[in-house]
């Protein structure tokens, strides 16, 4: 059975297929938040705060943790990536217990966030490129820790899905060369727009199935790439989610506070059988009831958790060691 | 490739493995409608005629017709039925060209419903029951339809997939006998509460991929069976039709005046690239678009449909022969 375990000091969340659909929160990133961008320049840390908490209560189970701003100040992200990664995950991990996701194309600031992280955190992440492969696969080895690993290669990004596999194929093999197993490789298949690619939903079950049958491994993806450029996204979402689940994917790079896609992944998470008596069901229905009052998904889910409705780490509350 | 052709006087519905999902609406059925029943008694029909439109607007592709009322001065349905599935079947399909299924547990109601409707409805429904095998498929084959075939047989609905499996294979094989190809055979495998039986999410996703691939048929369900005595229904049913769809199914009989749940299945046929160009994504979304300043859906899709915007047989629009 592959379980992907990830820690932080106190808690554990496994990704697995006979475990929870594992939400990986995708907020604290400044890649395309100008604002937040500002923010982290400026030594600002509130909105990763906000976005720590609100993210937890609505039920991310891992927080992805991008420090990728380029400072007007200076460009060279090798050297402002690293301290500000660091500054982050201190932050952060200093606010929840959630174990986190460690996310950059800076090998120096991968470095950064393992060395700052406590725990088993996830690493963001690996791809088929040959200079990625040298560089991020030793420090997954080193420091004992399971990647993301991205089908994509120093070709780019095929769509052909039989390439795509070859290339999530390709990693789990130099990562075993590392002494890496597979059961600590969550592979990206990458999700095309389903607007851009008729075929791009299909493909995505398909190849879940494939490697989870045939390379044994755990699956993810940045979800909403699929309904890209198309009306009403969170219509396409949260159909995709289900889809996927039922196809075998185990987690995504999401929004939790979008609360179409997590009532969505709650209600697929009871029909795979993975929601013992229905309970988080019935907890995220209340927490639904109270959106119908007036506030928004994310206080709503705030005030749960504070009246201690979310108990378990499964759901993503907060456990005092 | 499985076909099976369902024909009004003007107009062919398929359903199949390539094709967008078949909505068979099952609105116009006074089981549990005490004020339909009592309508249907005084001989008002206006009920009758409002579901007829509204589920066509909102993306019905059938019409299923009950016409099972017990009614208070005649309480014997042997009676009273077959007259009123022929009337209800020649008002419904005055008002629309949309195909019928003609729904009863009356054999003499099935058989009016066939002698009254033009083209090739579909029956609903045949057993495995012994006395309903031998009453229904000789139906069947006079009239060359196509037959919605429950899992059930003489020792009623058993929990064990395995059995409704079993029972399903034999009504094909029974059916074969009398010269009924499978294609013309819909499966229902028969969903059960997951709020009563965890697994039965997963039950119906396995024995919709076996019947498939071992008995080439397609397959239908009582959608919102799923969902039953659990809190906020339509999360559940919108999460429950994309797995399903992903699973193979092909048609379900359920209520489309629903937004969440036809949401659900427009989003579940693009990706499963059964929707050209997202066509009938993008226009759902304008219907969609239109209940957010206040209309409900039917409203929006009956006022869609009148400014001509549902132009084509899968959206279930109208089309003038």
């Amino acid at each position: 059975m592959t379980r992907t375990v990830i820690e932080s000091k106190t808690k554990t969340v496994t990704i697995g297929f006979d475990e929870p659909f594992c939400v990986i929160g995708e907020r604290i990133n400044p890649t395309g938040r100008k604002k937040l961008a500002a923010e982290l320049e400026a030594g600002d840390f509130s909105t990763v705060e906000k976005d720590a908490l609100e993210q937890v209560a609505c039920g991310a189970m891992v927080l992805d943790i991008n420090a990728g701003v380029v400072y007007n100040s200076n460009p060279n992200p090798n050297e402002t990536e690293p301290p500000l990664m660091t500054k982050m995950i201190q932050l952060v991990q200093g606010l929840t217990d959630t174990p986190l996701c460690i996310d950059s194309s800076v090998p120096a600031a991968l470095e950064a966030g393992l060395a700052a992280a406590e725990g088993r955190p996830l690493l963001n992440s690996v791809t088929g490129e040959e200079d990625r492969l040298e560089l991020v696969l030793p420090l997954v080895k080193k420091y004992n820790v399971p990647v993301v690993a991205i089908s994509n290669d120093d070709t780019g990004i095929s769509e052909d899905p039989d390439v795509r596999f070859a290339v999530a194929k390709k990693i789990v093999e130099r990562a075993a060369d590392f002494g890496i197993p597979a059961y600590d490789i969550v592979v990206d298949p990458l999700v095309m727009p389903v607007g851009a690619m008729a075929t791009a939903g299909q493909q995505v079950f398909a190849l879940v199935r494939r490697l989870r049958e045939e390379l044994g491994v755990n699956t993810t993806c940045g979800a909403s790439n699929i309904s890209f450029g198309l009306p009403n996204r969170h219509g396409i979402n949260a159909a995709f989610l289900p889809m996927a689940i039922g196809a075998g994917m185990t987690s995504a790079i999401m929004n939790p506070v979008r609360q179409v896609e997590m009532e969505a992944i709650k209600a697929a998470n009871m029909l795979m059988n993975h929601d013992a008596n229905g309970s988080a069901w019935i907890h995220f229905s209340k927490v639904l009831e109270a959106t119908k009052e007036g506030a928004t998904f994310a206080e709503a889910a705030q005030a749960a958790q504070a009246a201690g409705g979310a108990r378990g780490g499964r759901r993503g509350g907060r456990r005092r060691g």
